[in-house]
């Protein structure tokens, strides 16, 4: 049986809230229903300990026995390989969804992260660094648009490729910069409309909603 | 015997040379010494047969025998795997290079590569956007710093994830990003120093210096 114990913060403040990626690790984990203990660190004072197992002070990281994990997704590649529901076990797509994996995080996210910190920051144009925050995201959408036009998920079959590369696109969506790729959105309301994803937002939310409460009554 | 082709475009403007993608995918073929060929598609008009290989028009992709992969990272993680010049082969050291290899291309080249585009196109601050660019790439530089201050690679011995870190880096040191961050800027200083890393530049500087010369005769 596994032995699995997933890191997040203790409390975060609301903004951030479904949207820290211990969602991603949970939602793989409620995928492949994995069983799986929740541990929290201090957002506010980074320990030494902290910085051991997250070199950049983030999270999540996940425990795996004695082996510890940072990176989302280098823990869902470590998930991947262990369930078939989160990777496709025929070798061409296997390889699809490391890609697509690659493709979320680096091609996607590159643009997607920024775009939605200068929206809500309130930078919405005018200068050439707005400007080109928002070509990066548009030329990244426009061609991911047929590719989600022409298949339910990137590899085949369901895989932590698609809780990737939907996770990156819903703070897009959040800030309603998804409205001219309707394949685009209507694949994010497709995973995100998935149980295991229902489940995970439930509990990040309840957790941190457990922390505001133990701070309300200290 | 490996039968590898490496897909790049068959030129780029001067700006971009020795940061083309297709380099990293060359540091690691030379630095495990698989032999492979390059292959060019046209980077002005980018065919229906570009985008089947590469979703997002991009470079590089590489095919070996009847498998093409695209996206630098998961290319290198398929090269990983067949040389230990490029992956620990001890599962805790293999491990740890996947966690890097991740760091690189989601924690720091997501800071990087939109910096060093702020600094190209002269929106060097003053807007909140380019405050947000800024304190991003320097909480990312500050946690790395004690990282590569206390060992000479990041996974035990030599990996793709210096490959990939070292190369996330070399866009933030050429608009001299690294000054602050002295063991970061040794860092990329030990790496392109690294002989498979010469040879890679300078191949790829070959490959659109000859594309040059090919226009100028036209």
């Amino acid at each position: 049986m596994a032995n699995l114990t997933l890191t997040t913060f203790d409390w975060v403040p609301e903004m951030p809230r479904s949207f820290v990626r211990d969602l991603r690790v949970r939602w793989a984990l409620e995928e492949a229903a994995l069983p799986y203990r929740v541990a929290s660190v201090p957002f506010g004072d980074r320990s030494a300990a902290h910085f051991a197992h997250q070199p950049f002070g983030q999270v999540p990281w996940l425990t795996d026995g004695d082996v510890s994990i940072f990176e989302s997704g280098a823990i869902l590649l470590h998930l991947g390989e262990r369930s078939a529901a989160l990777m496709p076990a025929d070798p061409r797509g296997h390889s699809e969804a490391i890609q697509w994996v690659f493709a979320a995080l680096n091609s996607v996210e590159m643009a997607s992260l920024p775009w939605s910190m200068f929206k809500f920051i309130g930078d919405a144009g005018g200068t050439p660094g707005a400007k080109f925050v928002d070509e990066f995201l548009q030329i990244r959408l426009k061609y991911l648009e047929p590719v989600l036009a022409g298949r339910e998920w990137l590899a085949g079959s369901f895989s932590v490729a698609d809780i990737l590369m939907s996770d990156v696109l819903r703070p897009v969506d959040r800030f309603d910069g998804l409205a001219a790729h309707p394949a685009c959105r209507d694949y994010v309301a497709r995973a995100t409309a998935r149980p295991a994803f229902v489940k995970a937002r439930a509990d990040q939310m309840a957790h941190f909603a457990a922390a505001d409460a133990a701070r309300a009554g200290a």
